[in-house]
């Protein structure tokens, strides 16, 4: 029984997934690592360096639940060595002829490493999947409500008006761009390890490059050309954009707890029969989902700046860097993927009251529309006069305006034939914006290739 | 089985220690959370809020090994609330009688803050242990090594003579205003936490203060005074002081890491017969264990970020926060209990190589004292004249210079008398100030009441 | 002309305060070094180490504002040595006398360390003094609110009544403990650096300890003991002290700007008829003061990482921590000293809307009186039932209850006779926990010495 | 005078460079921004929203270098509105025709955004010029020293050998993906800004976008289609390249740091006779050039840090984000500017001791061969007694083997005639890996276009 809150029976499902736990709960990580193993094993009997037999026998016994994990541990402990303990638990499950044969030459990061490769291959996938659903979801939102009006905020204040598809153009837009970044970091990430000692595979030599492409190949990663055992890169930028897409997921979830508010009530969470928001308090409805985003991504940052400090690496194997890296990738991984589930629960079930932004929107009177009275004034007067005018007029303190068109009829600056068009609620180009968005979404959609299948 | 490798069974000794393991398992952590539900009746049944016999019968039944940990899981998810999965399960252990009365009026945080208190409490105690523990081994090896000459470095680059008692006495010094500080912020932070839905008790009204007195007392926690849902500083602090402390220990480590290098040699980890360096290496004796302080170091370090992050919390109650908290707090104390752990472990077996050491000293010949002889030659020709000499001597390419002393001899700045005390190795008040911190630890220890016991 | 924005005449009045400008401006510092310096020589005079005149002479010709420095500028290039430039320059301003006789065995640390300690001095007593004014402004706000209702809110939705006073006291709670860190710290962040080459003090043999003591005094530090050159944890909790102090002024700042939506609009911050918020949308009037507290704290979140961080340093001297202490610890104090100018500015001015509070309690009906009547009825059916009834009558869906009580009215659940005592606004103990705050808080004052004066 | 040490005449040269300052220093901001609004003047004098003349008349008079700082400055305060002291000061400047033309419909973002893509296309083009010239260095280096034998380090500790080319082909390997991830960020990156209120640019309706496309066209920037307010993805990301590059600095900067040892003396970074490495000690001569990238590395991930937090900006448009940035960005690209500058030094006045490379591996007698010997082992025992017999002979205290193979002889486990196979440093396919990494980056520099230029 775990120690981490994030693997309890209770909560678990608050901080990672069931499809993402089968990447990295203990026996499909080792069964991962014996994968890695017999890839090596096949790769090198293939060049001769050990007998096909081995190889075969290795490919068929290497089963991670057949393992026995508690001698597992207990070797791992006794050798102080972070491999060693699962090689000798391997070798229980083989035949005499295959013992000899299993990770020669090799070295942990040779499997860890690889491993990661792997790991950003499989969470690659997952968080290409989701963001794709994500992005529909946003892109139909976002033509759905392209005309919706509510208020646009700044600072927390009533500004002038948008629409709510405007709104969720805008999350999309991002979402493509982590779409794009995910597609090129693609190719640099997926690269297998194999270095030996220090990376020069001086033990196959002079066969080294060619083991290594053939290890690779059979893993279905690329030949990284170079070891690249303190060259952590890689690793940082995977969960920078990890950090980056749960960065997202979070504004979104923010604008959700915030426009949820009582007093705002514009967008609601969805929720279900059972819920309970509060026991001492029932008839709260609580923004736990959209919340949840936020503290996500705090973790999510924090894990990720770990890997970036890893970049800092020593010589040509440090384990200050690559075992903070077992950690933190993993922890980033897990949590963006629970992110993005939550994130697409929401957005799928989210309640958009079209009516209660309208009525927001009304609650200020025309004072919404100062920026198109400002923009009337300003080509009739001037942008100066008309900028003192309207200042003027809204100081604050000066009044409690909730008719400004009728105050300027009452300064003699506009007309009545002004009112329609300086009181109407205008949202400029928000619905081109729009369109430009879902064009742009639909055009990469059909034509780039989903890079993650 | 989980999905954290920090809680696996191959790796979990590397993340946490099985003492504190025994505050975070999943199972313990569900009867803390009993004990202060059941604190909570005890003090409701004092004070006739509930009948006394419930609160009995809640005292005996609330056994976490006893909760059907499927139904409390899935319950939990069901209801999308922290707590009720857990009052659900207990209610099924739980007589007619006492059914009713569990958790009334209590909200989460009354729980899982006040946990938090309990886990500064059972963590402090073992932080302030282990401390004292490596406060101990460090005085004695300043005292041993009061006079082991060894060479001081800067920027990497050998410098003036140390000794190695000094050396160490820094590292104790470091450890003793650690110490000061778990002492200090202890009343700050052993406190309970019991506020009800919005922190003011009003369930309770007019009785909640003294509620919430009785229930402190009976877990021998002191009272708040307010309410602290969103006040977060305590865990911040607590935090921070973890990340410093792991930062004092990856100081440790890097120490003996560098000074471990073979080109070096003067410092050696220990090290057991079955430990395993390296596979494909077989005569590598690695630093692991220095290593991993300051792995540990920092994880811990982003584990704290996120606590003084969550100190920007809304409202009275603000699941971002908190629920950022649950994940990083126990990391926190998890990752600095086995710390503290290695470092003790490390410093216990610490080799240290006098002669190695000495011989170090010896391969720079009398460069090493050209401060002495800076001082000398300052006191002769004035500073400035004294440093212009110095620098032209041991210019950059200037000579391979072994014999500085000879030549300034040469160079007639100094005289045959002046050798001994120009080239002697010299280390100043190293002693004195060795002597110092061990007097200042040892009259703490004497005055000082251990407050965490 | 400087290149960072926070030093731009247009905006540093956002990113420091004209009170440690003067700590930290470029001929201040060095003036504070050419204190140390003086000390020094003062110091070493009253040894013997060097003539009197000479300290005489160094004392009364250090003046920055005499210093050239363009040259000092160009030494510090040319040599690539941190102090010698000033050095040089100083050199400059002294008689021949005196010109031989300063930074006598001192190295760049002993002047800037030493100096970290004075600057932790100076913006400690800011810090003290601007907290202190904060304290007495939150309690005054705590009593005048004392009894002020409006709606608590959890995860952003409208809970149970809470006082603003409650609110202002948990604020002010923390401050407090702020303020007894800064006194519990104070005397291990104000000592003295000196240490020579490699911090024995080799250079002054065998008097070192005594010249430091001398030097200590004359600045008014106390004697560390030992040097501290890579024992940085000093450093590093001041450093996380001033990050936890902005988080709380952050949170408050947070609180004003959510309260201060037109839709809420319980806070206003402070204004000025200058003020213009936005020139586009002249209507608004932006929460820019409450919003800079949140920016301020993370950057000095991030800038108290790096020395935390920091803490990890290498042997007896280590430039990696200390440079990158040279720039976070100054930027961490200049922006603390802004977000404390700025907060006590807002608080001081804070429009508190005790009618706008009113009409959000009623605006909800008697639903935020759920609690109450949930105690009521557990008390009258049992925790259970009077959950399970609560939680039907305002299921989601269920209806837009405002008339909660008349509901359980109609279920037979209550009578008319419950109905004051179930929908009066109730803040149970929310004015007691006010009034503890206060009481700790004067009791405090009274009878603690200020410390830093 | 500026209180920031970064910016300050003494220490600037630490803190950024001459040409970056031209970008950040405040008159040329001023004139960035004040490009940025005659670019919006003559976009719209294009599209008939103001008079051509006026247009004409702000792109005359648009000088930074004749604003009135002091009054800008001032009426900054006064209005506590980020740009109205920058208009104010323009309109000085303007003649009656164009006053009224200024700044029309836009807001500060629009200015300060745009500004920031002009800062992250010039600062990324000063990234990727010195990013190619470092790894036209590393190049060099690498094929210079393809077949130099050094001591391969793992864990610190000595291994089996590679070459020095290996080395440096591992760092420009990193720097070329650095290279890539420049070009694939730069059209995500270098995008335009003009939203107006809230992003709708409804101050300019119907022909908003026709006047952004316009104004970024100008501004030889591209259209960014949607406005991104709150949507600082981009700016995120290229903080987090930033502080990835600087990682890959910090990395190499830490190698030299540690391999200049003396102790070990591969390596040594070049110095000039006028540096001074230590006043107290003249011998020493200090890797301060190698550790600054590690100082500078750690403020630039901090900084980025803030700037991946900013993602979760709120509304429309959100000041706590916005004005983070606008400390954080610059500081960071000033920091890496300073960083590429330093490593470039570094690299290209880099002393590689081949000599001292060699003596350093003779000095560990043929166990560095370990890896071999346990190669020919295994190929005659089988891997497990082969590994078996390596650990006996090595096991630690065992002996002080420096003669391997002796004792393999000795044993019976080798002949005499293996010892030239067993013995002879191999570097495995380092030379490969080598060819491979330089092969790469010849291809494509050859077929890249310089995007940046």
């Amino acid at each position: 029984m775990g120690t981490r809150l994030s693997d309890s029976e209770q909560y678990a499902h608050l901080w990672g997934t069931p499809e993402l736990a089968k990447v990295f709960e203990e026996r499909a990580r080792l069964q991962s690592w014996l994968d890695i193993v017999t890839a090596l094993a096949v790769a090198q009997a293939r060049l001769g360096i050990i007998p096909d037999e081995a190889a075969v026998q290795i490919a068929s016994h290497a089963r991670a639940h057949e393992l026995d994990l508690d001698f597992l541990a207990s070797e791992t402990r006794r050798t102080s060595h972070s491999m060693l303990g699962l090689i000798n638990a391997l070798q229980q499950l083989l035949p005499d002829v295959a013992r000899e044969h299993v990770y020669v030459g090799a070295t942990v990061q040779d499997v860890t490493d690889t491993w990661f490769a792997l790991v950003m291959r499989d969470v690659g996938t997952v968080v290409w999947r989701d963001l794709c659903a994500i992005e529909d979801r946003l892109l139909a939102l976002a033509v759905e409500h392209r005309d919706t009006l509510m208020v646009g905020r700044t600072h927390g204040q009533a500004g002038s008006p948008i629409t709510f598809g405007f709104k969720a153009a805008s999350w999309a837009d991002e979402v493509r761009r982590h779409l794009q970044r995910l597609s090129e970091g693609r190719p640099r990430w997926l690269v297998g390890q194999l270095g030996g000692a220090v990376g020069t595979l001086g033990f196959f030599a002079p066969r080294g490059a060619e083991l290594r492409a053939e290890f690779c190949t059979e893993l279905g990663l690329a030949d990284p050309g170079i070891s690249w055992l303190t060259s952590r890169d890689r690793i940082a930028e995977f969960g920078a954009l990890l950090a980056m897409i749960c960065g997202t997921l979070a504004r979104i979830g923010n604008e959700v707890y915030e426009l949820q508010r009582p007093e705002i009530g514009e967008l609601r969470e969805p929720t279900t029969k059972d819920t309970v928001g509060s026991i001492t308090m029932p008839h709260k409805r609580n923004p736990e989902g959209s919340e949840h985003l936020d503290t996500v991504a705090r973790l999510v940052r924090a894990n990720a700046q770990v890997l970036t400090e890893g970049m800092v690496a020593g010589h040509e194997r440090d384990g200050r860097t690559w075992k903070a890296e077992w950690v933190a990738l993993p922890e980033a991984c897990l949590l963006t993927g629970v992110a993005l589930e939550m994130a697409l629960r929401l957005l799928s079930g989210l309640v958009v009251d079209a009516a209660a932004m309208r009525s927001n929107l009304d609650r200020y009177g025309d004072q919404l529309a100062s920026e198109q009275m400002l923009a009337g004034l300003t080509r009739r007067l001037g942008r100066n006069a008309a900028q003192r005018l309207m200042h003027e007029l809204l100081a604050p303190g000066s009044r409690d305006v909730h008719d400004v068109f009728d105050a300027l009829l009452a300064e003699g600056a506009a007309t009545e034939q002004d009112r329609q068009a300086w009181t109407t609620w205008m949202v400029g180009d928000a619905g081109r914006m729009v369109d430009e968005v879902v064009a742009r979404a639909r055009a990469a959609r059909t034509t780039e290739p989903d890079p993650w299948n």
